[in-house]
């Protein structure tokens, strides 16, 4: 499918319609999507009191750092398959992003996670048949680097 | 300080209650201590709608898994620097505790979350002067192993 | 493929001779395949002056412990599809082999490389049609865990 | 200590000859120190064929990659302690170069290991007081990336 074409921003709208409403716990957390463009992609949330992971300091939890971070990537590797989808199998296409899987994860948290606001980055680093690993990156309102992971999806 | 004494169990105490009650994201996904054993620790939490992922098939979303995984091993960590302190000061270990990091984590998602509870354990493998090892474990309720993680932390 | 049955053990014998024999980077660390024993493999070398990496210290190098955990879980991945093979197809298991490749490792070093003689073990975490996923451990010849690690395997 | 000044310079050639000829693995591999640029390090060797791991393709052995990975983040590490050295201390530098080691490694092998010579890089995350966190890429002669990974290693 062409990236430029009606249906490929129709599925596009699918997906961001999927993380942002459809997944229960990205909604906990209030992710949402903020951009596609091309292999990339970003989303963005605020910090609120119940995202705390260290009540003393009031950073952010390393559970969120984690969640954000697999949620992006794993967006990232469904945003993949659009590429190779045909143009009219949305329903196919649907059943496809249900079955993307993170197999593994590495986060590494390399600052406090301070800020009002967080801002998660992914690109692709391996798109394969079966398998998609992508490169994330969280940074705060000033531009921080809080945290880099790596993580690696079942795709196909 | 030695396992047994009344002071040991008091910063034990300590420490649930801080993993419990303190960490507000901790009390967001329910997770609760289950128990202490040396070097081991146990979590638990219950499934609900709101910790859902993929809401086509119901599994608990891997930010919660990863979540989990964290803050059990971190636990752990913890709990190890007690038999380094010394009786007497509960304020010192406090302090430390608040300064006890995750520096890396990794997950390996190897079925689907599906169950009713779910059980995480921890162990550690390498406790040192400045860094503690931990592997995890995420079992359910029909004691299915569905994920298992690595976290290196910074103590001391 | 019956794992007692003659065309198993000489697909088992394949593996070792491919282990031992054919890749070029096992036989200049003198990597030799000890045993097999269902979805678990173990793997033997020797200490040797060219293998250290503190040469203050004279431990193992860093690179030798990840490239026989990496080899261990890869070869584990590779008898892992035994079971999935037909009886007379040694020709299309062959062809499969060379087609397993890691995706992804991880290595914790636990404890510092010491020792006359290093056992590195692997089992299988998760066998699935696209990738497997095996934990593996080094232990010197006193026993001592060394370091431990996880790799993520592409197959079929 | 400055990074224009003798010392500087004196301590940067010891640590590649530290590198270059003191690690006997290092030696085998055919590793050797390229450049330094602040924090970022890069080192280079030739394909040869005790390094092929897949004999069938001729791919470069996944431990070598590993090793490479491995090693050139922990020369970076050991680089960014001179920063904090004091002009004088030579022998005190040295001391702490050989107490580095690594905690943890990730490796990400993106594609297969094909090419004449190879180029390892490495630019630092986190560099703290107990920890430092580097990010390293492996690229082949044609500036294919090959390989990525994430090392965390003990200092100080």
């Amino acid at each position: 499918m062409e990236s430029g074409s009606t249906n490929y921003r129709n599925m596009i709208n699918f997906c961001r319609r999927w993380y942002d409403e459809k997944i229960p716990f990205n909604r906990v957390l209030g992710f949402r999507v903020d951009s596609f463009d091309g292999d990339a992609v970003c989303v963005k949330f605020d910090m609120r009191p119940e995202l705390v992971g260290n009540h003393v300091h009031g950073f952010l939890h390393g559970g969120v750092i984690s969640a954000v971070l697999d949620a992006t990537g794993g967006l990232t590797a469904s945003i993949g398959m659009l590429s190779k989808a045909s143009a009219d199998d949305l329903k196919q296409f649907e059943d496809r992003i249900a079955r993307v899987g993170t197999i593994d994860l590495r986060v590494d948290y390399l600052r406090p996670g301070v800020g009002d606001h967080f801002t998660a980055t992914s690109r692709t680093m391996r798109a394969g048949r079966k398998v998609t690993v992508t490169r994330m990156e969280l940074h705060n309102d000033q531009d921080v680097l809080i945290a880099v992971g790596t993580g690696t999806y079942i795709v196909g």
